[in-house]
C-alpha cells in the first residue's frame, strides 16, 4: 500500500488552487459595463480612449514598457533606462500636442514614475519656472527657441532647496549680485549650506538650472528671485565655476540623478534674470513683483500631477491587492466547505482593502477639477499679464491665493493617503506583497517622497489651516462674509454651540450632510484653534496640530463635494447607484471612522452614531460593494504592463505568474553563489582548538604553567 | 562697490548654519545622567556594560561594522556582505555563551537586521523548531553533535510557508508519506500552490530544512508535522529530488537568500521526523501531541526579538529625528531673533517626534519582560518533559497559550508601530529623510516584513481577540473568574453602564488609571464583538475590526503595566520624574488619542476631557520633555556606528557629515554618467523634419499628390 502511494505521489497529479476560476466567475457576474465607468473616471469618452491608445502604444514599445525586469535594477541600470526612455518618449512629444504629452505623463506616472520626475524637472518645474516668473519673450526664447519644450537642446533643473534651507524659500542664501559695471549677476555659494540640493537632473541630465537667489543690488538685498544659470556646454561639459555632484542613493527614485550645485562667482548676463515681475534695469534699479508667491506658482503643475498621480497609483494597488483577495483563498469558514475561502469574503480584509477602492474613485473626481482649474487659473493671469490689465492680474492673484490652498490641502491629504493606500494593499498581500515582482515595494519607495518635495505635507497643512484661522477670527470679530470654497466659514456662529450634526443613522449614508459635518468640524477645530492663539499671545505655531486636521479635512471637502457633483452631472444614470455606495463608504470610513477623535471630540457627531458607524454601517457598506469589486477594479483600465505585479494581472492566475515572474527573473539554474565558497569554508572549518594551534588547551596549559 | 562685493564673494567666509553648537548646548544642560538612565532602559548595570562592550568589538570589527557605504550595495553585494558577516560573527560565537551571543544579536539587529534575520532562521527558527518538536536526543544531535548550534557543520531553513499557505499553517500541502516496508517518510511536493515559498536561506545558505508537511501513514492524514530534510551536502550540492529556487528581489533585507523548494519525493529516514510529541512507530502507529499549537513554538523566539528590536530601532530614529530637530533651524519665530527657529521648538514638530521617544521608553520595559517571561516559560516545559511530568507539561501548555497572546499582541502592535515611528521620523526630517545614506529608506524597508512575516499581524491580531472575547461571554453568561493577564475581564459586568472612566483632568496624567481606562476599553469593544456576534449566528470572522482594536489595547495594557513596575522597582529615584513624564506623554499620545475614536464611542473618556487631552495635555507634556531631549536620546547609548546616519551623529555636525558622506560614496570628480553620450545625442538630434527624410514636408507633398 505504501508503495502505491508513493507512485501515485511521483506525479504532479494533485489539483493546485485555482485563483482564475474565482476572478472569471466574478467578472462573468459584473453588473455594468466597466468601459462606461472608465469613462465616468476619466471625466469623458474621449480622454478615456486616448488614454487607451497611448496605453496600447507604449506597452508595445520595448524602450518604454515596464516589465518585472524593472524590479532587479539597480541604481545605475535605472538611470541609465530612465535616460534612454526619455529620449524615446521625446519621439513622441514631436508627434503630438503639450496637452496630449502631459495626458500621457500623467499614464508614464503609473508605471514608471521616475521618468515622470525626470521629464517632470525640466518641462514642468523648469520650464515652469520661466513661465511664472519669465517675460514671454524669455519664456519663448528659452521653451520654443531653444526647444527646451521639445526635450531638445536645453536640459533644465530647478534650483530652489539648499541643503540648509527648504520649507522656507525665503530663506535661501546663494547669492545674485548685480554687477553694474559689466551688467551681469554673480550667481554665488557662500557656504556649505547654501549649497543647491536634492536637484533633479543635476548631477547627469541638466544643462540649465532655473536658481533661486538672493537679489542683491547695490548692496540691497532684495530676497529672493529666479535666474537662468547654465551649468554645462552643448558637450554636457560642465561650466567653470559649476561644481555638481552626485546626490547618490535614495529611498527610491534611483532612476534621477539628483544632485547638488556649488555656484563660484559664476556670471550670467542680466537679462538671464526671468523678469516677468522683478525688473533690474542696467542702472540697478529694482521693480518687486506685486506678490513674492508668484515666484512659487511653478510648484502648482506638479502639485496638480501629485493629485493625478493619487488617483492613479491607488487604483493600480487597490486593484492588485483586490485582486488577490479575489483569487486567494485561507482557511475553511466551516468544514462544509470544499474549498478555503476568498480573502475578501473576510469581513475584516472588506475593511482594509474596499475603503481604498472608494477612495481612489473619488480621487479621480477631485484631480481631474483641480487640473482644469489650475490650466484656466494660468491661462487668465497670462492673458491679463500679457495685456497689462492690472485689474485682470490682481482678480488673477486672487484665484491663485485659493488655488494655493486647495491644491496644498489635496497635494498633502492625497499624497499621505495614496502612501497608505500602498501600504496596507502590501500588508493585505501577506508574504506576497513583500516581494518585489508584486510591485508594492518599488511604488512605495518612490511614492513617499511625494509627501515631502515641492512642500512638506506638514507644513503645506500649516500653510492651509492659518488663513482658514484668520477666516474664522474675521467671522467671529467682523461678521466677514467668506468667499470660495471654505464660504461655509460664514456661518462659523450658527455652530458654537456644539450640537450634533448628523443626528440619525440615516444621516450617516447621506453624503451631503457629512459634507456638513465636514465644514463643522473644520469651524470647530477652527474655534479652538482661535482659543489656543489667545491663549498663546497669538502665535500661530501652537495651532499646528489643529491645522494639520483643518487642512486634511478640507481636502475631503473638495473631494467629496467635487465627487457629488460628478455624479449628479453623469449622464449615464445606470452607474449612479454604484458611485452612491462608494460615496457612501468612503465617508463614513475615510473621513467619519479616520476623523472619528475629531467628530466625537468636538461633537459633530454623538457617540453612538459612531460607535454604529464602525460596528455596523461600514461592515454592511463593504457587504454592498463586495460583489462589483472585479467589474470596479476593472473599471480603471489598467493593463497589466501598468499593474506590472505577479499578483495582480488580469487573468488571475496568481500563482503561476508570480511564479514565472521569479523564475525568469532568477533562473534555478544557479544552485550557487558567487560566494558559496566562504560559506562553505565557514561551516567546514576545523575546531576551535586546532585554529587556536591547541595554545588554549589544557596540554599546552600544563606545559606553560610550569 | 560691486567689484568689492564680488572679491568678498570669492572666499567662502560666510557663516555657515552651525548645529553642532546647538546640541552640545542642550547636551551640558542634561539634568541626568544618560549612563543612568542607559541602566534602567537596559534592565541592569551588567547588561548596559556588556552591551557596550559588545558594540565596542563590532565598530572596530572592519566586516561587522556597519557604514554608509552599505546604503550604495546591490542586492548581490549585500548577499555576500551578509554572509561574511555571518562567518566573521560565527568566531563571536566560538567565544561567549549562547545567551551572550543572543543579545549581541539582538544589537546587531538594530544595524544590520539582515544579518541578525539570516542567522536567525538557523539558530533561531530552524533549531527552535528541533527544540520545541524534537525529543532532546534530536536536538542535541543536530544541535551539538554536528555543531549547528555554533553556526557549523550544517546551516538550516524554515520550511513552514508555502506559495499558497501562509498564516494557515494546518492547510500547508507538502506530504509526509510514511514508507513502511523502507521505514521511510517520502517528502513530496504536490503541486505548484504547495511549493515552500519565502524559506530565507534557501537560495543559497542552507543545508538542511525543518519541514512541515502533512503526515501521512498508511492512507490517513494526520496533519502537519515537521521533518528534517537534507537540502545539500557537505560540498553544498543540492541533493537529488530537491529543487531550490532564488525568490529574487524583495522590498528590502535583500541580504537574505530567501528561496523556494519543491520536494520530488525525496525519502528521509523515519527518525527524522522530530518526535518529541508526535510519533511513528516501526509499524506506523502513530501518537499525535497533547496540542498542535506546540508546533509553533518556534516562533515564539522570533516574537520576543522582534519586540526587543521594535525598541532599539525605535530608540535609533528617534534619535536621529531628535538630534536632527534640534540642529536644524527653519524659518524665524520673529524678527527679533538673530537665529531660526530650532525644528523641535515648534510645538507641531514636538507632537510629531516626542511621543515616539516615549514609546521607545516603555517598549524596553515590555521587551525585557517578554524576553524573561519566554526564557522561564520555555524551560519549565523543558524540565516537565525531561520529567515525564504530566502535569507540569499541561500547566506549562496552559503558560505557552498566554505567551502566546501577549507575544501575538505585542508582536503585531510593536511591528506597527515601529513601523510608523520609522516612517514618522523620516518624513520630520524632510527630504534629507529621503537620502539613503540616512538610514531610513533601507531601515523601513527592511522592518515592514516584520508586520507580515511569523504571523501577519492582522491575523495575529484575530487570534488575539478571539479568547479574550470568548472569556466575556464566559464573564458575561456564567460570571467566569478569568486568570493571568486579562484578568481584569472578570470585571465586565461593572462596566456595561458606559459610564466614563476618566472624568477629571487629572486623571489623564495617571498612568494607573489610564490603564484601568484601557482595560474598560477592551471590556467593551468586546461586549461590542459580543453583539456583533450575536447578529452573525457567533462566526468570528465578523468581529474582526474589534479583535484587531483589542489586541493593540491589550499590548498596551502590557506594555504599560510593565513600564509602570519598573518605574515601581527603579532604585534610582532621581530619573523617575522624567520615566513618568515619558509615560504620561506615552498614555495621552499613543494610548489615548491614537484610540481617541473608541475611547469616545464606548464612552470610557468624555469629549471635553478628550478635547483638553488633545489640545492642552499632549502640548504641555511635549514641552515639559523638550529640554531633556538631548539626555533622553543620548540615553540610549547608541554608538555613531549604530546610528550610522548622515545626520543623526553624537557631534550634532549634521551638514557637513551628510555632506562628506555623499561625497565619499559619490566622487563629484565623474561630471558624467556613462550613458552621458545617449543624453548628448537626444538633445543634440537633427529636426524631426531632417529624420523623417523630408518625406512629411511640403515639398514633397507636392511631388506625391500629383
Amino acid at each position: 500500500m505504501s508503495t502505491s502511494t508513493n507512485s501515485k505521489n511521483t506525479i504532479s497529479s494533485s489539483k493546485g488552487p485555482d485563483p482564475q476560476t474565482s476572478i472569471a466567475t466574478e467578472r462573468a457576474n459584473s453588473k455594468f459595463s466597466p468601459t462606461e465607468m472608465h469613462y465616468f473616471l476619466e471625466g469623458s469618452v474621449e480622454r478615456a480612449e486616448l488614454n487607451k491608445t497611448m496605453i496600447q502604444q507604449m506597452e508595445r514599445d520595448p524602450i518604454l514598457a515596464a516589465s518585472s525586469k524593472d524590479y532587479d535594477l539597480g541604481k545605475a541600470e535605472q538611470r541609465e533606462l530612465t535616460a534612454l526612455k526619455i529620449a524615446r518618449i521625446a519621439q513622441y512629444l514631436e508627434n503630438e500636442s503639450f496637452d496630449d504629452f502631459n495626458k500621457r505623463l500623467s499614464l508614464v506616472g503609473v508605471f514608471d514614475p521616475q521618468v515622470g520626475t525626470r521629464i517632470g524637472i525640466n518641462l514642468g518645474l523648469f520650464l515652469s519656472c520661466i513661465r511664472g516668473n519669465g517675460t514671454f519673450e524669455q519664456l519663448n526664447y528659452w521653451a520654443m527657441m531653444k526647444e527646451t519644450a521639445y526635450l531638445k537642446g536645453i536640459y533644465g533643473c530647478f534650483g530652489m532647496t539648499e541643503l540648509a534651507h527648504g520649507s522656507n524659500v525665503a530663506g535661501l542664501e546663494t547669492t545674485a549680485t548685480f554687477d553694474q559695471e559689466n551688467d551681469e549677476f554673480v550667481i554665488n555659494t557662500p557656504h556649505i549650506g547654501a549649497t543647491k540640493w536634492w536637484i533633479g537632473g543635476a548631477a547627469h541630465s541638466a544643462t540649465h538650472c532655473s536658481v533661486y537667489a538672493r537679489l542683491i543690488v547695490h548692496g540691497q538685498d532684495y530676497g529672493v528671485k529666479t535666474f537662468v544659470v547654465p551649468l554645462r556646454d552643448s558637450n554636457h561639459d560642465l561650466n567653470p565655476g559649476i561644481t555638481v555632484g552626485d546626490i547618490g542613493a535614495k529611498m527610491g527614485r534611483d532612476g534621477i540623478d539628483n544632485g547638488w550645485i556649488q555656484f563660484s562667482n559664476v556670471r550670467i548676463p542680466r537679462f538671464f534674470m526671468l523678469q516677468k515681475f522683478c525688473k533690474v534695469t542696467r542702472e540697478g534699479d529694482v521693480t518687486l513683483p506685486p506678490l513674492e508667491q508668484l515666484a512659487y506658482s511653478a510648484l502648482l503643475g506638479g502639485r496638480v500631477m501629485m493629485v493625478l498621480d493619487s488617483f492613479r497609483t491607488s487604483a493600480r494597488f487597490s486593484t492588485i491587492a483586490l485582486r488577490y483577495a479575489i483569487g486567494r483563498r485561507q482557511f475553511k469558514s466551516n468544514s462544509k466547505n470544499a474549498l478555503e475561502t476568498q480573502l475578501l469574503d473576510y469581513p475584516l480584509h472588506q475593511r482594509r482593502l474596499l475603503p481604498f477602492l472608494a477612495l481612489s474613485y473619488v480621487f479621480s473626481a477631485g484631480a481631474l477639477k483641480l487640473e482644469s482649474t489650475i490650466t484656466e487659473t494660468l491661462d487668465e493671469l497670462d492673458s491679463a499679464v500679457e495685456a497689462e490689465d492690472m485689474g485682470g492680474i490682481m482678480k488673477s492673484i486672487d484665484a491663485m491665493k485659493s488655488l494655493f490652498i486647495d491644491s496644498g490641502s489635496l497635494k498633502s491629504t492625497c499624497t499621505w493617503l495614496t502612501a497608505d493606500v500602498i501600504d496596507q494593499c502590501r500588508q493585505a498581500c501577506g508574504g506576497h506583497g513583500y516581494s518585489s515582482y508584486n510591485g508594492f515595494g518599488k511604488a512605495y519607495n518612490d511614492w513617499v517622497v511625494q509627501c515631502t518635495w515641492e512642500g512638506d505635507n506638514n507644513v503645506l497643512a500649516l500653510s492651509i489651516g492659518k488663513p482658514i484661522i484668520k477666516h474664522i477670527i474675521a467671522v467671529l470679530e467682523n461678521d466677514k462674509k467668506v468667499k470660495g470654497s471654505v464660504s461655509f466659514l460664514t456661518d462659523t456662529k450658527q455652530f458654537l454651540d456644539n450640537k450634533p450634526v448628523l443626528t440619525q443613522k440615516d444621516d450617516l449614508k447621506d453624503p451631503h450632510k457629512v459634507l456638513r459635518a465636514i465644514e463643522v468640524a473644520i469651524i470647530r477645530l477652527g474655534v479652538q484653534a482661535v482659543n489656543v492663539l489667545k491663549a498663546n499671545d497669538g502665535n500661530f505655531d501652537f495651532t499646528g496640530a489643529e491645522s494639520v486636521a483643518i487642512s486634511k479635512l478640507k481636502a475631503h471637502h473638495y473631494l467629496l463635494t467635487e465627487y457629488l457633483h460628478r455624479i449628479d452631472i453623469n449622464e449615464n444614470k445606470a452607474l449612479n447607484p454604484f458611485l452612491t455606495t462608494l460615496a457612501q463608504l468612503y465617508t463614513s470610513s475615510i473621513v467619519l471612522e479616520k476623523f472619528s477623535g475629531e467628530f466625537l471630540a468636538y461633537s459633530v457627531i454623538p457617540t453612538e452614531l459612531a460607535a454604529y458607524n464602525g460596528s455596523t454601517l461600514i461592515p454592511e457598506l463593504c457587504q454592498k460593494i463586495r460583489p462589483d469589486v472585479i467589474a470596479l477594479t476593472d473599471s480603471f483600465q489598467l493593463s497589466d504592463m501598468m499593474i506590472n505585479s505577479g499578483i495582480g494581472q488580469y487573468d488571475g492566475n496568481i500563482y503561476e505568474n508570480y511564479f514565472n515572474i521569479v523564475k525568469k527573473n532568477n533562473p534555478e539554474f544557479n544552485t550557487k553563489a558567487p560566494y558559496t565558497d566562504k560559506l562553505v569554508a565557514m561551516l567546514n572549518r576545523g575546531s576551535k582548538n586546532d585554529r587556536e594551534r591547541d595554545e588554549k588547551s589544557e596540554a599546552s596549559a600544563a606545559i606553560l604553567s610550569k
